[in-house]
Parts: C-alpha cells; sequence; structure tokens
C-alpha cells in the first residue's frame, strides 16, 4: 500500500544494490525491508540515509540498545505505524529483555501523560531549566 | 503564562503540602518546579501524577539516566517545550554527558527524519516484524 | 512575534472591518483578539474562518461549553500555544468551573497517556469497535 | 498485528484475572478488548492505568459522555486510530446521537484548522487570555 | 473501517447529490472518493469542505500543483495516511513528475529532521526571523 | 533558551569555522543563525545537516521557494516555532509574494481541517489511490 512501488534487489540499479549490499552485510542474517526497497527511487537519498542511520546508530557513548528505544518513542509519538514496528523488531533483535520492554512501555505512557498536562496548563519553563 | 496561577508551598493545603515534601525528600536538593504548582490546583490528580512518576522513572530493567532519554525523546515529538527542558535538565543532574547528549541529540533528529520519510512513503510493514 | 503585523481597526479596510464589527456584535463585551489582527491580510480567508467558527461554535445538539471542551482539548494535543490560552479562555468566559477543568485536564491526560500506550502496542481494532 | 501477543482470559494469571473481572463488571455487557489483552504484558502497567480510567472517566464536573468527546478530540489530534475506534464506540454506547457526532466532528475539524492557522502565523497570546 | 457507514450516490438526498454532481463535474473523469461518501452524513459540512477546497485549491498566486505538494507535506506531519494516498494521487493526477516526488519526499524527511533537532535544542528565535 | 549555550564564531574550533564559513558564502548577505550555533556542540552533525540542506534545497526538479512552503508546512504542522520563523523568512527573502503567502496559509489551515475530519472519520484509503 506503498505510495510507490517496491525495488526488489534482481531490479535494482547498480547504485541501489551497492546499499542493498551494504546493508545486508551489516546486518548478519538481516534482509531488505520494504523501507528501502521504497526509498530505492532516489537512489542519493536511498544513500545519504543509509549512511547517516549506520553513522548515529552505531556503539558510542550511547548503546546501539539505547538507541533504539529512543527510536521507538519518537516513532511512537509521531505516530509512525511501520516505524514502531521495525525499530521494535530491531531492539528484540539486540536483546530488549521483556522486562525492559515493560518499561520503555510504562516511560513512553507516562512522558504522553505529563507532555498532555504540561501543555494544557501551559506552564511556564523554571529558571532553574534553563541552560543559557 | 500558565492558564492557572501556580499554588506556593506556603499557600497549600495538607494534600498538596504532603505531595510537595515528598517530591522535596525523594529529589534531595531539589525544588517543586512550576507543573507541580499548576497540577496543585487538583491535589487527587497531583498524587496520582507524582505516585506514577515515582514508580515508573525508578530503577528496574531500564536505568533512570535511560529512561531521561526516552522522556525527552517524547516529549520533542509532541513539541513540549517544558518538558524538554525539565527532562534535559533532569537527564543532566543524573549524570548525562555532552558526549552522550550529542548522540540524543542525533537519533533524535534521525527517527524524526525517517517516520516522515516513511509516512510520506505509506510504507507497509514487513510481516518479519510483526509479532503475532 | 507573528510571521506578519496585525492590522488594527483603523488600519482595516472595509471588508476586514466587516467582520471585526460582526466579532464584537456577537462576543458582547468582547475585543478583537490577535488571530483575527493577523488574519486580516487576507480579507476572504478572514471571513470565511469567522463565518465557519460562528457556524460550528453556535449551540446546537451540543452546546458551546461541551465544544469548547474539544476546542481545547485537539489544541493541546496539537501543540497550539495560543489556541489553548483563546479556548480556555473562552471556556471560562462560557461558566466553565474549576471542577470540570480540573477533570477536563484529567481527561486529556488520560487520553495522551492510553493513545501512546496503543501505539506502542500497535493494538489492533477490535471487529466490534468497527461501524462498517 | 501488535508488536506482543494478546493475553486471554484463560491464559491470564491471577493478577491480570483480578482486573477483566473488574472491567467486565464495570462495563456491563461489555468485553475485554484488545488494549488490555496487550497491555497484560505487564501486570501493574495494566491495574493501574485501568484504576486510572474507572476515576477519571465516572460522572463528576464533566458527564461520561462529554469526556469521551474530549478522549475522541485527543485521540484524533494525536493520530491513534485504535483510540479514535474504540472512544467512538464508547460515546455511542453512551449515548452519543447522531446529530452530536455532526457537531462533534465539525468541532474537531475547525480547531485542527485554526490550530494550522495560528501556527503558520505565530501569533503571541493575547494578555487578556493569560491567567497569571 | 470508517466510524460512519458510507452513503453512495443512490442512497444520498438530494443535498448531498449536489455536491457529489459538482465535485464530479469539476473532476472531469473523476469519482466519489471515500471522504465525501463518510462526510455526507452531515450535508452542510459536506457542503462547506468542498466549497472550501475548490476555492483554496483552485489556481491562484500558487499553481494547484505547489498546493498539493504543500498539502502532502501538512498530511505526513499530521500522520493522515488517507490524506496522504489521496492528495500523493492528486499531484500525480496534476502531472507530478517521478524527479519531482523524489525532490518533494526529501524536503520533507528534512524538514522533519530539522524540526525534531531545533526542538529538542529549544533554540530561540533570531530576532532577524521577526516581522513584528 | 535553548539546552545548550551558543557557540559564536569567534569561540567555534575550526571544523565548526569552516561549516561556518560555507554557511555564509553561500546565503550572500546572511549571518549564521542561532540553530547553527546550538548544533555546533556536535561538529559532525553540524557539518551533515548542513550538507543535507545545501543538497536538498537547491535548485532541482522542485524549485528552491517550492521547497520553502513544502519546509513551512512540515514545520507548522509539528509546532516547531522557530523553523516555522526561520523558513517564513526564507521563503521572503526567496521572492514569496504577500498573494503566494496569503495562499500557502489557507491551503495550510485546510490541509489540517480535513485532516482531523479524515482522521475522525477513519475512513479508508479507496483502492484508486494506492499505487501498488
Amino acid at each position: 500500500m506503498a505510495t510507490v512501488s517496491l525495488i526488489e534487489y534482481e531490479d535494482a540499479n547498480d547504485a541501489v544494490r551497492a546499499v542493498y549490499d551494504d546493508i545486508l552485510a551489516t546486518r548478519k542474517g538481516g534482509f531488505i525491508n520494504n523501507f528501502w526497497k521504497a526509498l530505492a527511487h532516489n537512489p542519493e537519498l536511498l544513500a545519504r540515509t543509509w549512511q547517516q542511520i549506520k553513522a548515529v546508530m552505531a556503539p558510542g557513548a550511547l548503546d546501539p540498545l539505547t538507541k533504539e528505544f529512543i527510536y521507538i518513542a519518537v516513532s511512537v509519538a509521531n505516530g509512525c505505524e511501520y516505524c514502531t514496528h521495525s525499530h521494535t523488531a530491531a531492539a528484540r533483535a539486540k536483546g530488549m529483555s521483556p522486562e525492559q520492554y515493560a518499561e520503555l512501555l510504562a516511560v513512553i505512557g507516562l512522558a504522553h501523560q505529563t507532555n498532555g498536562l504540561v501543555t494544557t496548563l501551559q506552564v511556564a519553563v523554571d529558571d532553574a531549566f534553563k541552560a543559557d
């Protein structure tokens, strides 16, 4: 039901295949999910987005699983069904336990609630919270 | 600029003071921030929300700092200025390093971008991502 | 801080003044608030929006105060600071009691929370909830 | 298509069954809808969320049907498909007439429009709308 | 899966048929899409919305295709699946090329990203950007 | 009121200055706006974001002004005050006329309204709108 057709590996041009190959090499045992097949209509955007994900989601000051929690939180708040499913699956693949998921869920629910309360009340930011 | 006045400690009734006291005792060296002073018009909601935050944000399968990252991510995506400021301050108080903040920022930005791309393309969820 | 200047009554052309006059006549004791003064750069959009508000917010199967509650709920969820303030003021002008506001706040907070929980869990709609 | 399996009554533990029983007793003639079956993986969050809904949605200064209107408005603006369906069904079960639904729809549409106009124009809040 | 039944032409009353006829006459070779069939339960809202679309989407200072790009951008950011599909189809019907779609997609993705970055950082508006 | 301090040119390291210089060279007569000064705490993200903006917003199948309209539309729907101001200023700098702005505003308002109506009604996507 995408707005464009999905480009399979065998129908992809060389630029797209190079990205597909790198995705498969990076995510051992993985597959090319629909997002990339839809994005492949724009090989430049495909390559740039994949490079960005590879750079940003790599281990660093935050570990990859923590990054998936953050990704899920954003995707839920933005109402992105696909992203919520794909990053929940990614978090599980990176070792998220049921207990961690239960707490992630509770924090997301709580944050939505207090976001709603604060915005209704239009609370002004305390001076103590300001950095500059 | 809140839609209600802020209730200071000295003007609070006993039910509100009990919550304020518990906030101060739990957050050593802290203060009552504006959110609670606005919520205090509804002592029951104040008490319930505080109890919920205490329960959900406590150490568990996820550590408190990770929970703040998730909270910030939701607050940003919901466009809640107050919540973004207060939970960024909370994350710093819990030890967030500049390097961690830099990566948090990059993940939030990236997630917003791919949320936007996926929703534009209306990509269907891969079967492999479905849990049931 | 609007993206356009605000057009005051004395600087308005006849088409804009006609709308301003009708706003003042409809909202006895009222004033022209900033929204209209910004919208006045587009007299046609100004007139159409005002006509729509007059028609939709009039007493009908739902009373005007209930309509303000709904308006506030949408405005909060959309993160519209101006709309939240102006419709909270409008609800008060139409008789909203502190007890009603306290419950409105609690419902909005709760709805945000369960929205967040449901979207995280990607719950499928029960057949029993479908109308067609 | 939820991110977790749905826990049916016969597979539920005692803590979950206690909540399910209370839902069925409170909503005479009702059933356990999918939201609760997904949430049941976290019995504590299940119990807390149900207690909160029972408390907040009970008759008070606002009647239960008005609370459903507010709930629908939030759910629509947050783009929550499940919540929109379930609370529209709940509103109907509580007596919402087609005429009321028609007006609810019109108010939600109007509020979205003026939210969009105001945010585009970045209109500053009038002093007269400020409570403090 | 709409919350109301869809009203087909043969079941529509005269007021609804008049709008349907005008839609068919305006969009040569077109059809009555589901949105109108659901909205037809409220003939007044149906007529007003159609009149508004006809007026706003007509050629003017912006050409109709540019207006569809803007419509898609809003619909994506609001997470409206139906609107994203219907206005992408409309843009194609008005001549959107694959190259234009590729760039539209890239701009929408980029805007989401910088929106997320700016909101995380809570950047204050530069004086130079203010109009008043 | 940003969550980080703003890094001025004279305090910037070489990597940041290189981006600042390129921004000033690209936007003749321009200045370094606050977004970049806040992002400069992460020189890599600063450079990547600037490169992305330069590539995406350049003339192509869509002209730069049309791209600004799309950017504004996304920013409004996401409730990003800074982005709405900065891209409205950018559109004006690229020649947006008052008449174009008036129509942009009307389309954004309309799209929000029908997004709200469609989501309330949960209208199913017509088969004719589907690309695959």
